[in-house]
This record gives C-alpha cells, structure tokens and sequence, in this order.
C-alpha cells in the first residue's frame, strides 16, 4: 500500500480502512528506518494517522502545514514523495530530520526549536488574506510546546484577529519528558472530560430542567449563558482567547479526525483542534518508554535496546558533579526546561525533588526564575541546550547579568551536534554571552575540567556559563577530584616557539595532535588550553602571542564575535604586531550529519589546522 | 502628611481619610517631578492608591514586591524613604526611574523590560519555601505586560507548583498605547462582569431553583459543579492555571484594596488580584492622552504642553519614510510590539490598517510572524526599540536568518538612550545580530542616510537590521529623496594618510570633528563611513587599513563583537601589520542621565576620540 502513494492526492483514492493498513505499514517502514539511522522515533508513532488525515482532508502544498518544533514530521516525508529518501534521514547530505523548504514544497515552514508555529502560521494566514487567497493554514503543535510563552503571544494575537486558521493541538501529555505546568493539568482535565465519551444532549437536558427566571435575575441570567458555554463547550480556556474549540478527539481514529478536520476547515475564524494521541503508539517499547524513544540512536528493533558504550559523555559527567555538589551546598538548585533527561539533571531531581524544577519549555521563565533565586541565596544552575537559551538571550543580559546574580548556566550541546542539524547547532554561544558584561564563559577541554569547572563556579560570582559538546568526551577515565580552577587562568599543554595555538574545549586534543604534525615539519607549536572565553588569561595570551608572533585560535563556535575576537581584541589593545589567524565555524549554518564529517567539511580538526597554517605561508620566508 | 511619610510603616498610623489626602498629594508631588524631570508620569499617576495599599497591607522589605517593567515605581520610592531624592529622578547620578537595589532595600528586583515580574518572584517564593521563611511576594503586573509569553511561562510554573504568590494584576487597559490581543479582551469582559457591581447571593439563589438531579446525571453533574465555579468565579481562565482569582476591584478604593490585599495575603497558594485603574488618574491631560504621558520630557503643567523642537528625530523619519515605500510596494506590512507611537509606526497604521500589526510586548512573536508573512510574499518592516529585540534572538536566527527570510528590522533607540539608562540601552545589537549568518547591519549616520538605507533595504535579500539612535538627530533638513546604496559600500569623507577612523552611526560627525582637531595638531585621519557592520566593505577597509598603517574603529555599542572586532577580523584574516583602536561602549552597563553626559563619561564624542588617539603614542616616535 505504501509504494502507491506517491504524493497526499493519493491518499484520497483510499477507503478508511486501505488508510488504517496504510498507517500500520507506515509505523513499521517508520521502525525499520528510524532503528537503523536513529531519530524522532515516539512523537512519529504518535502523529502516523494525525498526519494522514491532515494530507487527506487538505491539500497540500496548496494549504498549509506548519509543524511546530519538526521533529514529527517524518510521516509527512514519507506521504510526499520522501519515501526512499528516508533511507537516508538525519545523515550527511541525506534527509533532514525536520521541514526544510529546500526538500519538497510541501515543506512551507522551517522549524526546530519549540512553540514557533503558531506565530509563523498566522503569518502565513494574515498573508493569504492580503492577498485575497483562500487557503487553509494548519499548525500542528504538542502539547509540550505549547507550555512555550511565544505560542500564547500567538494565540492570543490570532484570536483577537479572528483571522483564519486552524491550530491542531496534539496533546500525547508529554513535552519531551513528562509535561509539566498548569496547563498540562488544564488539558489534562479536558481529556477526561465525561463529555469526551457523551452525548451533549444528556447536558442540554439537565440545563432545561432549570426554570425561568424573574426580570430582577436578568444580569445573572447574562452570565449565566456564559456559564451555559462553559457547560457545553470544553476547552472554554482557548474559547477565552477567541478560538472555537473543537474536540478533544481520539488522535488514531482516521474517522473521527477527518470529521473534526472537514469541520475546522470550515469554520470563519480561529479554532483549535484538541487531539488526544498516544506518543510510541503500536510499538511497546516506545509506548512505555516515551521518553527514551523519543530521540534515540540507531536501536535494536526486538529489544528496543541502543547501543550505548565509549567514553562517558559530558552530560553523564554533569550530572554525576551536580549531584555531589548538591550535597555539601543546599543552596544549590537546578533547572531545567524540558530536557531534565538531554541534561542530566533526572537523577538530581530524584535525589534532591524540592531544588529541582523543570520549568517546560520556557527558557526564558527559566532564566529569570533563576534569577528570583539567587536574588535570594539560592545559587540556580540552570542546564538547558546551547541553542535553545538563545531564546532567554534578553533574560541573561536584563535579569542575571545586570543584576550581577550568581547563576551557573550549564550549556549542553554546545558546538556542532551532528544528525539534529542545522536548527541545534549550539555554535552561537560563545558570541552571545561574550559581549554581556559580568559574565564569565568557560569551555571544558573534556569531561575532569567539567567536573572542576562545576566546582569552581560555586566559588565564583555573577553569571557565569559553561559550555560543552554533546556525546562521549574525550576522556575514558574521569577524575571527579579535580581541584578548582583559578578564575581566567588558562594552561601551556605544549612549549614551541614558531606558533601559539589557542584553544577552548575538545578542540585541544586537536591542537596538540595538529602541534604533533607540525612538530614533524620542522614547525615547533605552543598549544594553550585557555579554558576561560570570558575574561581572557590576558598576560598569557599577549606574552606567548609577542613571543611566537604567530597566533591561531580555535574553537568550536562561529568565527565572528567568539572566542578568537577575544583574542584578537585583546591583541590589539596590547599593540601586538604579528600574525594572527582564527579557526571555527564559518558565516553560515552548518549542515546535518555525522559530526566527524561536519567537522571535517569545514577543517576543524588536526588535518585542518595544519592545512591553515601551512596555507598562510607564515613560514615561507 | 506626605513630609510625615519616611517609610512604609509611617503608613499604618494613618486613617483611610489620611491615606486619601496622602494620594493627592502624592498625585501633586508627582506632577511637580516629572513635569520638570520627565518620565513615566500617567502608569504612577495610576498606582498611587495601589501602591499606598501595598506598602499599609505588606511589610517591605520583609515581604517582597517585584514591579514589572519598574517604570510604575516613583510612588514605591517615594514612600520608601526617598522622597526628596525624586528631584533627581532620571537625572545622570540621580535617582533611577526604575527599581534599582543599590538604592534601597525596598527595590528587592530590578526591571525595565516588561513580563520578568512572575517569574522572578516565583523565584523568590520558591526560595522562601525552601529557607522556611514566611514573607508575602507579590508581583504587580500590568495587563500590558501580560501579552509577554513570559509571563504566560510563569502563570503555568507557579499555578502548577501551587507556590504562596500574589499577581496584583493592574488592569489600565493600555499597555503603552492601548492593549491589544485576545487576553485584554478577556479582561476587559471581566470588568464589566455584572458580579462586580452585585451581590454573589443573587447567582446563588439561582443556582438553588435548579432542580436535583437524577444518578444517569451525576457525571454531568460534576462537570456542572465546575461550571457553578464559573458562574460565581469571575477569572475562570486564572483558575484553570491554578491560581485562585479575585476581583476585579476599583483600584482608586483604598478600603477595597486593603480588604482584598489582607484576604490574598492569607491564601495558602496562588492568587491573582485583579485590579482597574485609570492611567493618568488625577490629572486630566493625562486621562486624557495617557499614550502621550506614559513617558514624558519635561512639560508645562498647566497646559500639559512638551518643548519640542530641534531636528527631525530617526523616528519621524522612520515614519514619514515606511508610509512612502509602503505606497509602492502593496507587499510592505509593519510590525510593532506594543509601541506604535515610539517607533513612528501609528501614521502608517492609520494609512494602512490592514498591512500594520501590534502584536503586543510580544517580540518573539512579532519576528516569527513577520517570518511566516515574509515566507508568503510579504516584505515585513519589524519596528522594535533596540534593547526589545533581544527578546528575539533566538527567532531572528531560527526563523529569519535560517530561511534566509527578507525582513527588515528597525532597531529605533540603539546605543545610549539616555534618561532610561541600564536597561534600556540599545548597546548590544551589532553584536548579537552581526554574528547570525545572513544577516545584513546598517547603521546610518544621519536621518537621509536612514532614508536611502530603508529604500536600499527593500531590494536587497534577506534579514536586514537598521539601528538608529533616540531623539533628534544630526540634519536640520532631511533629503527624502536619497538614491539607493549598494550592498557593503562605505563613503570617504576625509581623507589623511595618518590614521583612519571607521566609523558607524552618528559617531561620524564626532569622528570629523575629531579629525579637525587633530589637523590643527598636525596629524591627518582619514573619516570614512562604514555604513555596513555586515558585510563590510571589505576592500576599503583593507586599503585605508594598509595606507595608514594606525586604525580606530568607532560605534556606539559594547566594543566586545561588534563592529570594531569585525573590523579586527577582516585585519587579522588580510595580515595587518599596524595599530587598531577601538571605541565603543566599554564591558559594564552605562547608567542614566542625559546622553551627551553618558557620552562624554565613556569618551564617545570628538574630546574623547582625540585624547585616545594622543594617549595611544603612535605619533610619539
């Protein structure tokens, strides 16, 4: 059934029950790939039929579907002409594992971080009727992202402009981890709602049991019919802020959404869809395991067992200092936002339940949530991805920096992630925080500095971040007894009076293999681990800088602003007359793929650094 | 009385009869400041009563109050013990128009942006909790700032967590200007609740005419308790975020505030007060143009009159030019978050309703809808002050540079604004926005050059940043006719061959007569106006670089990532041999005060560019 179709219009020459065999062949093609090249694996099970009705009752690429964060819209591939493609899903040249425009029309809106679809939607709507077109705009959005404050500032524009579109809540009760806020409970309490499984008619019928009422109680009677509304129609939160409110619906029942669907469709204006699904759905491992099925590796399709081993990953190293920390610190809290599992906080929060709070996917409440704490003795280590605290970027230059407040932010994912791509490359940070005044930024070389990092930051002040790369690092063996770090001191790993590498975090295993190469050719290279972004080992940079004249500086992070601007600001202020060079990720966004291939494509590693400095000619003369 | 005032508890030996007479006399006194100072004169003149209530029902510092935004703080100050010192509100050394803790143990939070104030003291709460301590926190929140995503995080974490906290929401129906989205809708059909004037009873007795029901009803029945909820509980959509809601009440009436504040002070868990005032109370011009009075110069009191005059300010030019490309091109919409009249963006509302958008204070919102209609055709002019569009970092790089969307931000108020001061300041964006693929940076020098840039800008490709400076600027008379720039060209405006200064933004005019002063030393500079912070005009640069061998680099932002370090990495990528300088906004958070004296604090004018010049010796041998 699968092979027949080629793009969505073919779906509508199947019967519900041809579309039901379609869905079961998608789950298994879904495992089949997603065991193989890892991905999205839970929130794809969750949205087969959700997506197949959405392709059925609108046509797109004439409609529109805006998937809100992206990560589910492997179904939506495989139904517009993706099938094979999906073979190569997540690897270097291959698919993306979110919309991109550059792959198919039917991909209108490029996503990957949380709660933008709404926004983007209305856009879309408000454009269409501009231009006086007639189409329909559907953004598909989880119930985990909508806990994110940008979804609300949409919700509540688009329902004070009436405008038309259709917002599908796909409501799993599950964000990445389990949903958290009021909300959540809100959504929760409609799930389970006795009209859910009734017909409105027994509600009518106890409504008409009320008698009428005097003139005296016509104020109260006004009110009353809105209370009748709130009797009759869920969702009254949403109808609140000018959306009707359709469902909730049962999210695998092809039938049922295609009502509900031809009836949005429909309707004027605003109106939000509530669909119940079930994250994992039709494969048991991922059914009870959400969470862990949500992004995975390529994976055993019997047991539902990953492949796991190698040297233990900066997370693991997190979580294992935070914990050891909280014990002798009490004032010490974490915080996540959505991603207690990605950061490793789950086991702190098991051990320490009252100074762990995962916030949703609301980074910037995070951020200033942290900073009502350490405003009041609390010392908040807020762990969130590298790219997603951008979206608190106004929060640590308004809240924590201006305030000088101590609070550790613990950026994973920092660098090139590999197969997430081009969306959560965590490349920005070292530019976005370096130019906030009274922050310190530090990078770990590998995991025994991320451990005396941890520790060093309790005894620094002011906002102070660390950032390190996702995955195994570079050590087998970790030295969790490390001593503190004096602030802004950086380390000579390697004496050499031709050239001076600097660099800040894994990439100085490079420098020193690069050094190695070098070494071979005649050129001696001093390699510093500088450790500290933010302030600068000045002395050190500028005495070693005079002495080799010749200065490159690596990191893994865009070239402009960052680590080597640092540098080569510093350099200046100090009148130094040499040659200076730096090394990281170009003016543009890297692909997706493997990271030692990412790595490679654009020279951040040992056979690229010696490509550069030999390409300088510096020693031709 | 008001001299009687020299801290809160001199507020508890006074009658309700006294607490009146000391609201108007706080109302004069407040008059007479801001009429002579400027500042946020209407949101004070709004929260005399309240704030008076505040301090007679809690006990600051020991309860603790987080005022959103900040600028509604003058009466907290001037019941906190610093009366006198309100004749130097905004004033450079003076007073801050914003809570700031070096002022006062009453100023527990600092603020300036909008929608922090839940969040924050969520933190504080939770930090209470976790000491074991007993204080009130109390966040006062306008319903302005209630459209801010933030905030909407922060109702959904603390509804759920059930935290002690009071949300003292005043409700003025105006943000800046008046309130936009479908929560202020809500709102608003909140204060016109029939309950508000009546007695609760009456609903009640209707409640009781209804008949019992049968078993077969009894699970509509528990549906229906919650619906009876909604019938007497105004503020259903507070209660589904778990907080328990009170009001709306008159927030003129010190009894009924006092009446309400005691009973939420009491409450185990969550509440939010809702309370109406008028903006501008007391003061009729202000009443009646509290958009204007929100945030004043110095005005003549009787006739509520503002000086005004001086050259046409970026603003007026901003506005007159959009309404003239907007003529032209049907595809040119505007978007502005909550500050039509501060960016200029009203003319074009009312020429053009349909292809203008205030979202709110919702920025994030506003850069990814400007996304999903530049993504359809549509060329979205994205008006946000400076400091404001931090909030968007993140959509400017996920949503606009990622698709490579053609979308032109106006930075309005970028560098020293002045009189708001540390929060305010617009001194980051060339460096958080230069780094971010794609982007294209402009800075005009004068009001014509933002004229031709606007123009420009509407032909050239992707994300487009203008920034511009607050208030007057160089030109008396603007050429509206300017051609059109190329991409990343700068313009010689004096030559010398020994030194050259790059400069962007107004700075030039310093630069040149910077450069005179040096001529009469005997020493000739170069001025040559960038323009382009990205892409720079690379060959000039170099050229002029290499010609005088002694560069100074010259912008009105932090001097870390910004134009002077694009400038040092285009040197170092060409192998400059000579001097580089840069001036900018050095790594701390200027203060308040008049811009030509923050100016001249940090050496950013004519004097100052020629003593770092002199200071630097490069003349010396």
């Amino acid at each position: 059934m699968l092979e027949t179709i080629g793009a969505p219009s073919d779906l509508r020459k199947l019967t519900f029950e041809q579309m039901e065999k379609l869905a079961q062949e998608i789950r298994s093609y879904l495992l089949e790939i997603v065991s193989r090249t890892g991905g999205h694996l839970a929130p794809n099970l969750g949205v087969v039929e959700l997506t197949i009705a959405l392709h059925y009752v609108f046509d797109s690429p004439r409609d529109k579907i805006v998937w809100d964060v992206g990560h589910q819209s492997y179904v939506h591939k495989i139904l517009t002409g993706r099938r094979e493609e999906m073979k190569t899903l997540r690897q270097y040249k291959g698919l993306s594992g979110f919309p991109k425009r550059s792959e198919s029309a039917h991909d209108c809106f490029e996503t990957g971080h949380s709660s933008t679809s709404i926004s983007a939607a209305l856009g879309f709507a408000l454009a269409r009727d501009l231009k006086q077109e007639k189409h329909s705009v559907i953004a598909v959005i989880g119930d985990g992202a909508l806990t994110g404050g940008m979804a609300y500032e949409a919700l509540n524009h688009a329902g004070q402009l009436g405008t038309r579109l259709i917002v599908l809540l796909n409501d799993n009760e599950m964000s990445i981890t389990r949903n958290v806020g009021a909300m959540s409970g809100y959504l929760s309490r409609l799930r389970t709602d006795p009209l859910y499984h009734r017909s409105k008619d027994e509600v009518r019928e106890i409504l008409q049991r009320i008698p009428n009422i005097g003139p005296r109680m016509f104020k109260a009677a006004e009110r009353f019919k809105d209370s009748v509304k709130y009797l009759l129609v869920s969702g009254m939160l949403f109808e609140e802020l000018g959306f009707t409110y359709l469902g909730p619906i049962d999210g695998h029942n092809l039938r049922m959404l295609n009502q509900v669907l031809q009836r949005a469709r429909l309707l004027p204006g605003p109106v939000l869809v509530h669909v119940n699904t079930i994250k994992g759905k039709g494969y048991l491992p991922a059914e009870k395991k959400p969470n862990k099925f949500h992004g995975i590796g390529p994976f055993d399709l019997k047991t539902g067992k990953t492949r796991r081993g190698g040297a233990p990953s900066f997370t693991d190293v997190f979580s294992k200092t935070v914990i050891e920390l909280g014990k002798d610190h009490p004032e010490l809290v974490t915080i996540t936002a959505a991603m207690s599992e990605g950061t490793g906080l789950c086991e702190f929060a098991r051990k320490y339940p009252k100074r762990f709070f995962d916030v949703g996917i609301a980074e910037e409440h995070a951020v200033t949530l942290a900073s009502g704490l350490a405003q009041n003795g609390c010392i908040p280590v807020v762990a969130v991805y590298s790219t997603f605290l951008q979206r608190a970027y106004d929060q640590i230059v308004h809240d924590a920096a201006l305030q000088d407040l101590h609070i550790i932010f613990a950026l994973d994912r920092a660098g090139i992630v590999g197969e997430d791509g081009e969306t959560h490359h965590g490349i920005f940070d070292l530019s976005y925080l370096r130019h906030i005044p009274r922050m310190t930024v530090m990078v770990p070389m590998n995991q025994s500095e991320l451990v005396a990092m941890l520790k060093s930051s309790l005894h620094y002040h002011g906002p102070i971040a660390i950032r390190y790369p996702r995955g195994a690092g570079p050590q087998e063996e970790v030295d969790y007894h490390m001593p503190e770090l004096p602030l802004g001191k950086g380390d000579v790993l390697r004496k050499g009076e031709d050239l001076v590498m600097f660099a800040v975090g894994p990439l100085v295993y490079q420098a020193l293999e690069a050094a190695e190469q070098l070494s071979r050719e005649g050129k001696e290279a001093a390699v510093i681990n500088c450790r500290f972004v933010k302030p600068l080992d000045e002395k050190l940079i500028v005495d070693w800088s005079n002495r080799t004249k010749r200065v490159i500086t690596l990191e893994e992070n865009v070239m402009a602003g960052g680590f080597g601007s640092a540098v080569l600001e510093l350099l200046a202020d100090n009148g130094f007359k040499g040659e200076a060079a730096r090394m990281g990720i170009p003016d543009s966004f890297p692909a997706h793929g493997a990271t030692d291939l990412l790595r490679r494509s654009i020279g951040l590693d040992a056979a690229g650094i010696v490509d550069i400095i030999n390409g300088k000619g510096w020693f031709n003369n």
